[in-house]
């Protein structure tokens, strides 16, 4: 366990008392690491069922506390956030509110019925919990080393922001200040967008017979893994961010456009400049740790598909004591090899060849 | 070593005689192969600096046969490959001729100076090797698993067409007959439209902040790896498939505008079918081993970043016996942890987590 940590009474605690409202993933993940840190921890949930999973998991206690808890989170779906941080301000009128929805520009003050006065509330975006669901999906350090977005607006009372800074620190998160429209402006971008073209891109391909779709490499599996997710869900998350995302997806159709017109009047400096657009583009995008991504240099060892190989393979890559900074495995298709890239530093990539070579590995290039 | 071994003076032997032109990654792999496996390889480049490495690398011998080879291979860049078959053609006036060019349709009788007795010509494109270039990265099993789409239009001679075919099983490749429009057609959806798309996702970005971009996550990093390509090759790639790349892009222009008016329009049924089309063309998707995908289970573990940390893992991994189908690495931002994402067969995940968190690893969900 990571965090700083809290005896019961402590003054320097950013809360003593919270309410969960909504105990799926991302609910009872608060719930259990606000426990662990010593916090008291109260649970409600529409579904009794859910709720008391998470208090069998450990998450807080199901029901709802005798004074104003010192802040309420809402971590409903989007689509019910609005109203639930309307009733529970009207409910607690001295708590500090807070939610999860990973939109933030629609909950505005006299917007979806949210009163006017919205100086308790303090909107938040975790950025965890994609691939599973459900309270059982929970874990105490689901936000550890996670950016979540903090969209305060300048009538929000800054000693409530602090305090859910504060917790959010304390659930391991990284607090990021941003407005709403900056925050849907940019998840348009990074993360709505991706989606719609993958999904798209993938569409694309029913026009191809299976033979023809075999002519793939794993540029396209990366880039419609998305596809492959839930309608419903992105349906909903779609909608609650349009206008930003009907925006993006209007500047990445004028640039498609470009190309097209490019690749179609011969104008082959035109198509130069759009990519050499996304060279730059491509910068921008996290690396790990948060920082801008290293340019890693790809070791490709091909190795056989059955069990232990993979083991075997990074015991070896151990031994030389260079740090991997990423893997990935295309699989060949029709035979059971694959080729595994180890993405390492320039000046590791030596060591690491000579030693997997040392040790039986076919390393390429 | 795989493959069928020949003696020299083979009769089943599909060649005797192969003269490679242009000793790149592609040319140089093919005579590293096909000398492997006996066959007498000429190579020719019109660097001979290049063709000397190649010959240093036991890919063949720098020169011409004195008389007709049974194959050519002209293995040179896409722009000039037309006017080097075409003059190999009237050079060798017996030898059966074949080309990996990117793009097939191109080269057709009577277009680009090509003659228009094509029946000794078999255009060919193996899909191998993107990461590195030059005959220094060839491999003699570069094409191993790998598809190698033949298009032969019903001039060609079958002979040929089976004489090729019969060199690239030589080589491990998996030929795949089709049509150079079906070819040119797919590779525009399956290669080029994503590497368009991955570099102007990419330009959007730089209307961000660097802060606000910390707001993506893995799925931003899938979509634009392919943005920061060579715009110089792919701008070479892209016009010589001009019209089919436009043809994919107009596709995806109009579902695009489909979603965009969706949103801005309240259509929540259309952006979900738009998504749910996304998932049916995703199946179309090769996964491993040339097999449709299955649905895998991802078993989440935490670990931390540091030299042998994998190793551990993947030891502990093949203890359990369970075969890894696919490895993610998803970087924490800011601190130094990273979520492993293993995907197994649904089957084999709880024997998984059983054993891995048996051997102490923090396995989620």
């Amino acid at each position: 366990m990571t965090g700083i940590e809290h005896s019961p009474g402590d003054a320097s605690r950013p809360a003593n008392t919270v309410l969960v409202i909504g105990t799926g993933l991302i609910g009872t993940s608060i719930g259990l690491g606000l426990r662990r840190r010593g916090i008291e921890v109260w649970l409600d949930d529409h579904d009794p069922g859910t709720a008391a999973t998470a208090q069998r998991l450990g998450a807080g206690v199901v029901g709802r506390p005798s004074t104003d808890p010192d802040v309420v989170f809402v971590a409903v779906p989007p689509s019910r956030t609005a109203s639930v941080v309307s009733t529970a301000l009207r409910m607690y009128v001295t708590s500090t509110l807070s939610d999860v929805a990973s939109t933030k520009s629609h909950l505005q003050p006299d917007r979806d019925g949210l009163p006017s006065d919205l100086s308790r509330f303090v909107p938040g975006h975790p950025l965890a919990g994609r691939e599973v669901s459900g309270p059982g999906a929970a874990r105490d350090d689901l936000f550890a080393d996670r950016v979540w977005a903090l969209t305060p607006s300048d009538r929000t009372d800054p000693a409530r922001v602090a305090q859910v800074a504060a917790l959010v620190e304390l659930l391991g998160g990284l607090p990021l200040m941003t407005t709403p429209q900056a925050h849907d402006r940019a998840v348009a971008m990074t993360s709505h967008t991706p989606q719609v073209v993958a999904s798209l891109v993938a569409a694309g391909l029913a026009a191809l017979t299976d033979a023809d779709a075999r002519l793939s490499g794993q540029g396209l599996r990366d880039m419609t893994r998305l596809a492959a997710s839930d309608p419903d869900l992105w349906t909903e998350i779609l909608t609650s961010n349009a206008e930003p995302v009907a925006e993006a997806l209007d500047g990445l159709i004028d640039r498609l456009a470009t190309v097209r017109d490019g690749l179609r009047s011969g104008s082959s400096g035109q198509v130069r400049a759009s990519l050499a657009a996304g060279v730059v583009g491509v910068a921008k995008v996290p690396g790990k740790h948060g920082s801008r991504p290293v340019s890693y240099v790809i070791v490709p060892v091909v190795i056989a598909d059955r069990p232990g190989e993979l083991g075997r393979l990074f015991a070896a890559a151990a031994s030389t004591e260079v740090n991997l900074e990423d893997v990935r495995i295309e699989h060949a298709q029709g035979r059971p090899t694959g080729l595994v890239e180890l993405e390492v530093r320039p000046e590791s990539a030596p060591a690491l060849a000579d030693g997997l070579r040392a040790q039986g590995f076919e390393v390429r290039g």
